[in-house]
């Protein structure tokens, strides 16, 4: 033995936060995949190799909860000392789900996460509640709708928000494939976009939000996002996929930024469309999103265009707003190919605190915008 | 119609990029992901609105070829314009997986980058050839371990360290799960690690270098890393799917830093795992980490504790040097249970120009650290 032998971890709280895990295989097989995650995604040591003493008793997961599923399935719950994660966010996630994201059959179900963990993270800013007070609409659903398509320009893309603000939209988002391009500068866009929405709210009385996407290299995110701020725009938009999860958290940790903030899903698709790896919709588009400071988060609406089902649209909304510690229920945003035919089932599925975002359906349905917008926003309203 | 007709888009080259695809289903369903993705990836809207002119014509994705591949699978390139990724590395990404990373049964096998694209990345700073030169080793396989487990002390993993370093280790890096965390925190573990590979260094006259982990929130990145370099650590060590590929990119690309930089799995192995979806192990593990900067990509190696496959793992080898633009070769870094019993097939698979990862494999040989390096560096040298 070449370690140190009963060596005490300095610094443990004795506290834990715990994963839900989906495991494939007969019990002999899920049992083993629940063994093997309590060290993998913390000694990363071969059993035999752990150290006796805090380091197998507390560093090492624990099994807390097996059971069976489905035939050839299981759930196991796995607690984790919070120190592990190291109230670093990317840290958290590697703990949750970092080298077993290699290993096939095994799904992250649901995260639990104490409140003595849960307070190292602010999460949403605005929340549910929160958004709504910024744009004086207490309790219908939110319209938004996003910018495109890629290769206009600045100006013609303004022209498209002021007329979609007209209508009455609650948030004109740019399409998340609007970065920084030739034909539609970041700068010039945001700008441009902003004036229009302004313009727009001046004639209407309303407050409507334009939200640039803010998806950028790395080490210019935050300072697009505060352009974007003195411009006027009322929200940002990020994928944090592209992006990484942390920076979106730094965006709404931001105390002189302040403004709500839409997720995108691009990129992190991947993680969900296999059913027996990967992460849940659940944990994934609810959870995570909400634990990173997102207040709304895009996702594929179920009928539309993407293979999302109705079971997990549900599951999506329920992780933005199950108890999460201190975390402030947010938006689902239910998007990827909405119709006027989908409304109905969508006000089952998701009631009042949702947005819908609605893309080429608005331009489809007559050619002017303004009118389009107020026929959807009468809909949403009925 | 509510759109602009027949738009001019500014600032189009005229030059492209290609990315081939696999995609599921017969030969129809399989055309009309093609088509899907040409769409999707791009303007992001039903056909019959996308406006004619040179939105349609060179915004619009391009299928190159289409073909069989094997029964119910085929393969298709599609070509994009170059200003639609704005030469940002996420938008980049955005248009070769973004939405269409949300859809099943299509996989991103390769990307194809012409020089004019390529130009605007610097990739990795040293590769293959700056790396070993640093080293002072110019032909054998390098060998590498990681400090673990979690929960030991800062001075704990100096002493595996130093122990490491004085048997002739060529890189001892930060188990990618040590970040921050009380038990033995950034600032104290990468003085003392740095300080005991110095002291080894000064012993052996060789040129070992410790590799701090500075996967860390999103603000943090660059600072630990400055910190790094300060204390005398030799590379860096990031984990890409916690952090971002763009982040590892600004560490390449930062001109006072200048160390050379393993990219570590975790938390991105669920877009390999599902055999039709995600990204190939090809492009993910090898092409992306190389154009985000990386001078070697660690990944779990076949036969042993994860699930890669030898032709897997040939593929991601190949992705390290394979020509893609400007792009220096970089080192394919098997881990993730190495033995002794698995060099002389690895040596056939990698050859000469790869880093060998081994972690709890070294621990296990005999109670002397020093001596089961060198038995290792023997092994690896013969």
């Amino acid at each position: 033995m070449t370690l140190p032998i009963r060596p005490t971890v300095q610094g443990l709280s004795g506290e834990r936060f715990q994963v839900t895990y989906h495991l494939q295989g007969n019990e002999a097989e899920a049992r083993a995949k629940a063994i093997d995650i309590t060290l993998e995604q913390t000694v990363e040591f071969p059993d035999d190799l752990v150290p006796d003493g805090d380091i197998r008793t507390h560093i090492v997961g624990r099994i807390e909860e097996f059971a069976a599923l489905e035939p050839d399935q299981f759930v196991a719950t796995i607690s984790f000392a919070i120190e592990s994660g190291g109230h670093e966010l990317p840290q958290l996630l590697n703990v949750i789900f970092g080298n077993i994201s290699i290993k096939p059959g095994i799904r992250v179900a649901k995260l639990h996460l104490p409140a003595s963990l849960a307070r190292h993270y602010r999460g949403p800013r605005f929340g549910v509640v929160g958004w709504r007070a910024l744009l004086g609409v207490p309790t219908r659903p939110l319209l938004m709708t996003a910018l495109k398509p890629m290769g206009l320009g600045a100006a013609e893309l303004a022209d498209i928000a002021y007329r979609c603000a007209l209508g009455g939209l609650d948030i004109i988002k740019d399409d998340h494939s609007l970065t920084d391009q030739p034909f539609a500068p970041y700068h010039e866009r945001v700008e441009r976009c902003a004036e229009a929405v302004a313009r727009a709210n001046q004639q209407t009385g309303l407050r409507c939000q334009y939200m640039p996407n803010v998806t950028a290299p790395a080490g210019e995110v935050l300072e697009r996002a505060h352009f974007a701020k003195q411009a006027g725009a009322g929200a940002l938009l990020i994928c944090p996929g592209l992006a990484g999860l942390d920076t979106m958290r730094t965006l709404a940790d931001d105390e002189a930024l302040g403004l709500p903030i839409s997720s995108h899903p691009a990129f992190y698709g991947s993680m969900v469309t296999s059913q027996h790896n990967g992460i849940a919709h659940y944990a994934l588009y609810g959870q995570m999103q909400r634990l990173a400071g997102a207040d709304s988060s895009i996702y594929p609406n179920f009928g539309g265009r993407f293979a999302f089902s109705e079971e997990e649209c549900r599951s999506i909304a329920a992780g933005c707003s199950d108890p999460l510690g201190q975390l402030a229920p947010i938006f689902p945003t239910p998007g990827g190919g909405m119709t006027l035919q989908s409304i109905p089932t969508m006000r089952d599925v998701y009631g009042q605190d949702v947005i819908y975002l609605i893309g080429g359906g608005l331009h489809r349905h007559s050619a002017d915008l303004t009118e389009n917008v107020k026929y959807f926003l009468k809909l949403v309203q009925a």
